[in-house]
């Protein structure tokens, strides 16, 4: 986040964060973000069965539509940790209800980390006062940074929107690396605007970004018990009220995709381990759920994804992951191309030569793998990374070694 | 294969396996099965949309419920080949019919190795001549190894039946080691009996036995274009006809089943990279069928498979994939223990002791994680290796290092 000046930051919020002993690194590791009024609120949330206590608490919460504080840890999950996880959660969130001298149901809380262990609440006694005397509207980079866990960089995104006459801004944070399987991933995502919504428009407008965004990506196919992303709404832009589906709303609309969007992908680029952000294109499908069901096979088949890493554009395994993923395929249609390089038609393969420029593709950073089946129109995509050394090396380590 | 005798061996077939230069490397890559008559065949096939050309051909040839030839290469998948692949399969076959003067139609062809490359013809007009004159009543070992791609040993199991007052023998031999996940993994199995069956209870007994063995082990979640299982039973030990659910069809069921099994464990024990062999045991859920399915998210979970790798008794991993699975879960009554470990307890950890004693078991190479769902009476279970830096080394360098 090397260039965001705060004149780019939604009024109404104040951000503070601290290293409070959660994560064994020392590391900040508690932070909580204030609107100065109760905000409008719409969110997301993991899709896992197993939920995390802050999730059910938060989920409970922000039914009024309303939200004016989240408070967010990392280093630990909160999860699998049954009646006393949901105390846990719930004496969180009134200690910073206390501490910011607001109504405890306006305070939502989010957790990622170690999954099994109770929270050490000492260190929230501790630190939850402290954070609240420490809030200031420049904090937010800060909180990008507390809530990172194997993350090795903060995802922070921000839009400015002229909507309605008004301009208001829009800015996410999220932190995410493995686990990352919608829906959703294990990630948080915070996304503040000044705009003025109200909440069935909020959680309109979110669920319709996260779908297109956060939905398609993925690192390990593996979906976490904390996934969580949060839309506050201060109003202080004093923008006209923002209604989906009218000029002003879909302005609003594709800001929030774009700011999703961007921080989907920073979680792909730091995907554990990852060296390379790929986009799955496919095209020509029967429909488009088809098509989102063949982005999806390809961009988890670990051997596609081993593949990206070796630069092998080994076109046979992303055949057959579209083969395998159940929906119609005819192979004697299907072209793929890396970028803009032909490497199938009608199902063949085009030879070493073509192979050679393929490969140049498959080196770069970032690319994208088009698929077209060659049987309608219907199209979606699917962000992945490679799968390589480093992701086993972080994951087979995790608790012994990191602890973050 | 240490101690296989020919005394094991089923009546009424003959082998040959060469070297016919497919393979980069000059191993051994073109094998023949062959018997002395018309044997009664049953087969199962890849579920990939994407069906290699010796598997439509092979699919087409066993419908009369005969096979006299099994025609097997390996280096070459022959897939995605489009026309000329179908041709190319056709011709094979046709050269075996001749070479071993026999009918063309009885003669099925199976392809293993890379896919999208057409097969060099030239080599197969040169050695299938050669191998027929090379048949002899011992050659299953070299079958088993000219049909590994990327295997690091051959796979044969074998059992004794007494059926029906006679004797009468199984075989099972298979390679397999990525891109390995049901319905059906990338793997060729044949299974050669010299009991009395008609086509319809092989095809029974043979569909049973793949639905609880081979298709319920998983390395990397991918599901390959030639997947075949063949069993060819020659009718020469001269049992009675064996019906499925009587009694001598059930005692020949079960000695089937175990051959698959160890054939199938085998595969998994030989992943690619793979150091540890895993059965997902789940118990209590509401149904079989949910037991499956929450046995296979966890077997295919990347965190769990890297975990096992690390010897990482990482129980929220498990649990989270259960969750994920899409099945009914309650946590607080999930079970789970390492081997007669338990570790958790109504959906929480039993702690640092158990813990210590939870990763002795995991430093095996083989053990057993039991999921109880507290639910009900549905079990099921799966195989799975650990995911490791090997299986990345493998797959990110197929074509380019391995050209197996």
């Amino acid at each position: 986040m090397p260039n965001l000046r705060v004149t780019d930051l939604p009024a109404g919020f104040r951000y503070a964060a601290r290293a409070a002993g959660i994560k064994k690194s020392g590391k900040p590791d508690l932070a909580v973000i204030v609107a100065d009024q109760p905000a409008v609120c719409a969110g997301t949330f993991t899709t896992n069965r197993v939920v995390a206590a802050p999730v059910i608490l938060t989920r409970e919460r922000i039914r009024s539509g309303l939200c004016q504080a989240i408070l967010v840890n990392s280093g630990n999950a909160n999860a699998c940790t049954g009646e006393q996880g949901l105390a846990d959660a719930r004496r969180c969130a009134a200690l910073a209800a206390e501490a910011l001298g607001i109504d405890k149901q306006l305070v939502s809380v989010c957790s990622t980390g170690v999954i099994g262990v109770p929270l050490p609440m000492g260190r929230f006694e501790e630190h939850i006062p402290a954070l609240a005397a420490e809030l200031d509207g420049e904090g937010l980079d800060a909180v990008a940074r507390a809530i990172m866990t194997t993350d090795a960089f903060p995802k922070v995104a921000v839009r400015r929107v002229a909507a309605g006459g008004r301009e208001c801004r829009i800015v996410g944070l999220a932190k995410g690396a493995g686990m990352i399987h919608p829906n959703m991933a294990t990630m948080l995502a915070f996304v503040l605007s000044d705009a003025v919504l109200d909440a069935a428009t909020a959680g309109t407008l979110l669920g319709r970004a996260v779908e297109r965004t956060f939905n398609r990506i993925t690192v390990d196919r593996d979906t976490s018990t904390n996934d969580t992303v949060l839309l506050l709404a201060s109003g202080a832009a004093g923008t006209p009220p923002l209604v989906a589906d009218s000029p002003a709303g879909e302005t609003f609309a594709g800001a929030l995709e774009e700011v999703l969007q961007e921080l989907a992908k920073m979680i792909v680029r730091d995907g554990e381990g990852a060296t390379k952000l790929v986009r799955i294109q496919v095209e020509g499908a029967a429909s488009e759920a088809d098509a989102l069901t063949v982005a999806r096979s390809v961009a988890t088949s670990a051997l596609v994804k081993t593949a990206f890493f070796g630069a092998d554009a080994n076109w046979g395994r992303i055949i057959a992951a579209a083969g395998y993923a159940g929906v119609e395929i005819d192979p004697d249609r299907v072209r793929i191309c890396f970028d803009d390089v032909p490497m199938v038609e009608n199902g063949l393969g085009l030879g070493a030569e073509q192979e050679v420029k393929a490969t140049a593709v498959l080196k770069q950073s970032e690319f994208t793998v088009t698929v077209d089946l060659g049987l309608g129109s219907g199209s979606a995509w699917y962000y992945t990374s490679d799968l390589n050394y480093e992701y086993v090396r972080i994951n087979a380590d995790y608790r012994s070694l990191r602890q973050c």
